[in-house]
Parts: structure tokens; sequence; C-alpha cells
């Protein structure tokens, strides 16, 4: 088995080897200070010590989260010269302390206000599993970067799916906590209300030792679960419309074998809790009143040194006004509620991550309304549960010869974080041994 | 010493001869219901029974807090024709589980939103003092029904001084919690962020029997305090300014005779700490804000119904934008570290609750300009101690013959209300003794 500095040599030869399209995956790397710590890993590893599951690992942080003595660049250019962090962010403090080789940041969304991954400033990275197509964001860089093994686990930020959609569309596995879990500071923040931070990784496990890392409690393996009488809901209405055929016969598929293996499945009808959120925030979203708060001054002051496509959005914020946004907020602790109330019926919900497949990037690039309509499909199912603020995974679904990765993301009650992840480890297995 | 039924019926005899006045104070009376709460009181009492301080205390409640059977008409017109309100809210039913007897619900500035006390749909109390000056509100029945001696202890809430306010206009003691301390459900709302519920009485001893019911602790009796050594801290700057001649000299004399106490007097230069809240609020406040938020409906399709002042300064919040009350948010949390680290220099603070004594009520009632300055300045020096979320006492000084009451606020540090009260218990006994 190579040590954690082979294999960080390797990623680092694979990301040479890359050329023009490592620095779109990473937009920082620190090969020094990886190198020490992937060393330290392997000393404290022969003498037979540990620091636990993440010693050792290989893992990228995204460009919004404070790393002492860098600048946060959060993928905009108009903060490229911006005053280095002066010190990490509690995350990544907490990762160093638990052994983890940071190996550099990874490209992100502009202010990670996007759920497609296009950074005109900082490039787009290709998708791990066909670079033409898109990778996902707003934690592009992240998804790519476990998608293509260059690093164990990555850390990205979700406000509207942006952990799960690069997950989805990479083919890994990616988990948005309950947002209280996880200390968000020291991270650029896109909407105080909705930002919750969370790992991409190859395995349940792995995303579930790298979750317990950053919400500060001490690692322990997941509890078995038996997929045995396990009450799965499919909550029926908005998440299933305009689907991919492909996304939903792999996602039937793998529901018909959770069921094989005695998984209990019902049809929700839960149009009305599905289609809430979207609803509610049809004359302008949490998101974007946020955003444009936090940039209040640059969206006077430095507008050409946005996105084009970022700016708009944060425009319609600016545009929102205060009693509509706290009517939203009165609103959505209602119906957090209802729906609190309504995952007492089931163990987990079970859903598509997104509607499709990763598009390709050209026709997006070229076209405004190509990809704002893309940026809302993909964004539609994964949003629901920051609304909701309900811990989710996404996990990948078999691969199929010559198709795009596939996601089913499961739903699991607030703060019961734990408890999901052990559920989304049974379906692992189950998925794994089809 | 009269009996809790005796002291009933003394009290429903003067409302009697009050004629006219009274449902100018009092908006429902429950004489039933209040003389079998006191009978019971005084046969517990004739047992050698109590259950607590309130045993017996005779309680108004401001008529924003629901009451079983009773429409809360939040001093609304538009509310009068509301459906009753199902259960008693929370803090009405911890007084009656504390054996308070409960009189009735006293009048308010429509929807809370006025520190003057005119009521155009309820007509106006007169001031306990003087009838042709206001009473002081948003809780201005409250005032009056304990400066008048009709109840012990009134409960009332308070968004910018609404409890405090009253107090000091009446002659009499007026407490604002730390908000967190006391559940607001049950209690019609004006501002999310900002609203308080705490009492009004003749005494420190009996708001914080109060006090403790309202948050559901088990009332014991404060702590003694002695003066020697207290750090009193004089805020400089903006609550100075504008003061009445009579408001500076008592608050002067007050001072003088706390330092003659051993209380240590420090003037502290927190000028920037005392102009932020209403800086930062210049182009519209919270309060504004989330109002129009809660009357978002009625603003469009009931305007006629509203007080025409009350209106107009909800238009302003209608008018503000979502990014502009985020940033109040973001940076009132900004500002309120700021205070709770400069608390650190003192035991309390003391400043003129009110720039003046309470105006006759002619003039206010006729001119709009004038209403607009007096709400203004009577709210000044109480609101700031909502911004930053301060526990704060509203004390009565020595009655001057011929002159309106002068009320002298004390301000503890965020979650240490106990302390502040106990201060203030010795603070009033200094008072006293003069």
């Amino acid at each position: 088995m190579p040590t954690s500095a082979e294999r960080l040599a390797q990623s680092l030869q694979t990301l040479t080897a890359l050329g023009d399209e490592a620095p779109r995956i990473f937009t920082q790397l620190y090969p020094d200070a990886a190198r020490e710590a992937a060393q330290a890993a392997d000393q404290r590893a022969a003498r037979g010590l540990s620091l636990g599951p993440l010693d050792g690992k290989l893992v990228s942080v995204k460009d919004l989260l404070d790393v002492a003595g860098q600048v946060t660049t959060a993928g905009a250019a108009m903060r490229r010269s911006s005053a280095p962090a002066a010190q990490d962010a509690p995350v990544v403090q907490r990762l160093r302390a638990a052994g983890a080789v940071i190996v550099g940041k990874t490209n992100m969304t502009e202010f990670a206000f996007s759920g497609v991954g296009i950074n005109p400033h900082f490039g787009t990275p290709g998708n791990a599993a066909d670079v033409l197509r898109i990778p996902g964001g707003s934690s592009s860089g992240a998804g790519v970067s476990v998608g293509r093994g260059l690093v164990d686990i990555a850390i990205g930020s979700d406000t509207g799916g942006s952990v799960r959609i690069p997950a989805a569309f990479n083919g890994v596995t990616g988990f948005k906590p309950t947002q209280a879990r996880v200390t968000r500071d020291g991270a650029f923040p896109l909407s105080h209300t909705l930002d919750a931070l969370g790992p991409l990784a190859r395995t349940v496990a792995e995303c579930a030792a790298a979750d317990s890392i950053l919400a500060g409690d001490i690692p322990q393996p997941l509890p078995q679960r038996s997929l045995q009488g396990l009450r799965i809901g499919l909550p029926q209405g908005l998440p299933w419309t305009d689907c991919s055929e492909a996304v939903l016969s792999q996602t039937d598929n793998a529901v018909a074998l959770l069921h094989a293996q005695g998984a209990s499945i019902r049809k929700l009808p839960w149009q009305a809790l599905m289609a809430a959120p979207s609803q509610l925030q049809s004359e302008g979203t949490l998101i974007a009143a946020e955003a444009a708060a936090i940039h209040q001054q640059a969206l006077v002051y430095e507008r050409d040194a946005f996105d084009p496509r970022v700016l708009s959005r944060m425009d319609k914020g600016r545009s929102l006004s205060a009693p509509y946004y706290i009517q939203l907020l009165l609103q959505r602790q209602q119906w957090m509620a209802k729906m609190d109330a309504a995952m007492q019926e089931v163990d987990l919900l079970l859903l598509p991550t997104i509607a499709t497949t990763a598009p390709r990037i050209a026709p997006l690039l070229e076209d405004d309304s190509a990809f704002f309509a893309a940026n809302a499909l993909i964004l539609r199912n994964t949003s629901i549960f920051n609304f909701y603020d309900l811990p989710a995974i996404s996990l990948p679904l078999p691969r199929i010869a010559g198709s795009m990765p596939v996601g089913m993301m499961l739903v699991g009650a607030r703060m019961q974080d734990r408890a999901l992840l052990a559920m989304a480890a049974a379906a692992e297995q189950a998925l794994a041994n089809a």
C-alpha cells in the first residue's frame, strides 16, 4: 500500500501532466506544506500511531475557505488582490489537526453562486468523466479533484446543492450536513441563512469521517445499519419532473434494488412540500438577497469585475424588498416545521440528486438563456433541502458504460446526520454488491 | 392588610368611578375570572399556602398578549373583529399558575408602533400624574394602570422602549429583559428581532418576581447588593443631548446620591456606541421593515383601517431593500459584540430613560410633525438597548412637587438580568432613603 507521501507525489505528477487543466481544478497548490504533512503522517504510521481516519489522507479545500497566508479568492477576479488570510478557517485547522494533507484549494463558481461550475476568471474544469462537460458547481474543482482521484476528500460548501451537484456529476459521494453542525467561520459567505460546509469523497465512510472532523466531533465508525425494514419515501412531484430517461431509469433500478434488500418503499404525496421552496421564492431567492447584501458595495463600484451571470442574479437580489425577505424567512420557519413533522413518517427520502447528467460546456458558455435554464434545473432538487435544512447525501449510482454519472440523493431528518450517513452506507453497499 | 379580593373590588370600583377614562386604560376587563382568582388566592393565604410572590397580586396584561377566549386587538381597529385567542399566551399561563389575578388587558399604541401612547381607535389614556399629558407608549394602559394603583404589576412589551417609557412617564418601575429570556409566543409581534416582554410595577422586587415568572424561572428574592464600589458608567454623547433641565438636574442628583453611597461614577467616551443604532438605521429601521413584513397584506388592502401615523412609518419599512435590511442585521451583530466587550468595563450604565417629561396630549394630537419629533425623542435613549439587546430598567426618581415624573435607566450586561435587578434594588433603596 503506497504511503501518503507516495500518493501525494503521484497526484502532483498527474496534475503536472494535466497541463492547462490543472489550474482550472486547483486555484492554489501547497506542495511543500503537503509533502511535510504527508511525511509526518507516514512517520506516525510507521510507529503505529494515527491521528484518526483522516491521517495522511489527501484533502482539497474549496477556495472560499481561509488558509493562513493565502488569498481566499472565492472564485472572484476582484478578490485576487485581497489580503492573505491571517489564519486557517476553523475547519481547516481541524483538518490539519486530524492529519489531513491539504494539497491545495479548488476552483469554484464566482462567489459560489451557480450550480453549473463555469468560471470566466479561473476557467472551467472539465468533468472528471468527460472533460467537455460541466463539472457542476459551485464546488467545481472539489468534484473534479475527487472524481479524478487527485485527492481522497474535498471540502466544499453547499448553499443550494454546491457539494451534491459536483459529486453527482463527477460520480462521487457528496454530503451536506444540517447547517448548524459545522462552523462557517473563515468561509467566504454566499447566504448566511443557507450556507453549509461538507465533504466530497469516494465513499460514505470517508464523507462521514471528514464530516466528524469538520463538526469538531471525535470520528467514530458509522453504526452498521440494515436495509431490512428501512422506510424509504419517494417525495412525489417536482423532483421527478423534467428528468432525463437515464436519471429516471437508473434511479428506478436503485429503488428496486433497495426494495429487494428489504427496504420498504413508499411514494409520498408531498407535492406541496416539494414545491414550496421555489414557489415561496418565485419573486426572488434568499440567496440572491443575502448575496446582494454581502456585495452591496461591489455591486455599485465594481460591477465590471463580476461574472456577468453572477452579477445579473445579484442585481435581482438588490431589487427585493425588506418585507418580502422577512416574510420569506418567517414562511421558511413554518414550512420547516411542516417538513420536520412529515419526516417522522419515514427514515429517509430518496430522489434524483439532479434531473439530468452533466451537459456539455460549450453550449452553456455561448448562450445565456441555456445557461440560466440549465442552472435552474441542476439546482432544483438539491436546493429543496437547503431550504428545509435537512442533511442530504448524493451517492453515485452504478456506472453504465458510455453514460455519464448519475447521483441518487438520500435525505434524513434535521440533526440526524449520523443516522443518515449510516443508512447511506448500507445503501452504498447494496449498490456495490448489485 | 386588605385581601386580594378586597383590593380587586377597590380597583374595579375606582375604574367605574373613572367613567370614560377607564376603557382608555383597560381595553378589556375580566371581573368575574379575576374575583375567582383573588378569592382562591385569599383562601390559600388563609391556610398559610402561597404560590409565590405573585399569588393574589393584581396584574394587567397588554392587549397584544393572547388571553383564552378574548380578542387580541394589539390596539388596532382592524383586529376588533378577529377570532378570539384559542389559548393563553405562555406568559399568561405562567402568571395564572403563579396565582396572579388578571384584571384585564391594557390599551396600547396601534400595533405597539410608537412611544407616545396616542391611540385614535381606543382612545388615549391620560398620564397617571396629569391626565392631560401623554401616558407614554406603546404600553400606555400598562403604565397608567400601575401609576394609578389599579394593579400591582402590568405586563408590557418593549421593542424600542415600550415598557420603560410608560414606566418613566407615569412614575413607576419598568424592566425590559434580555430578549431570549422570555418567550414571545402568543404575543402579537411588532419586530421579531427586537420585541421583548417585561413588567411594570411600583418596586424593583415586584418587577424581579414578575420577570422570573415570565421567564419560567422559580422566583427567588434578589441577592442583596451594596452600592459600595459599584462601577457605574455614564455613556456620553447622544443620551444626554436635548434633555430637559428637569431631567438633567434630577439625574445629576441621583448620580451624586449613588456616588455618596460608595458607587464609583465614570463618564464613558462611548459616543460611537451610543450613536451607532440610529446612524445605522438612518435610512429606515429594523422595526419598520419587520412591521411592514407582518402587515404586508393589510398595508395593501386595509390602508384606511390603520392609524395614519402608524401607516406612514410602516410604508417607510415597505420601501427598504432586502440587502439594506440584511446588512443592518449583520452590522447589528458586530456592534453587539463591541458593546458586549465594552460592558466588561462597568457593572452597569446609568442614563436618563427619556430626554423629557411627558408632554401634553393636545398639541401632539393636532400636529403630525410635533408628534413625530416627540416620538423620536421619547424613544431615543431606550431604543439603544433594544438594538444591543441588553437588560434595562427604568427607576422613578424622587418626585419633585409640581413636576412630572422622571425616570433613570440602568442597563446591565446581556443575560445578566438578575445582577442588574439586584443593583437596581440597591439604587432604589438609596433613592428612597435620600
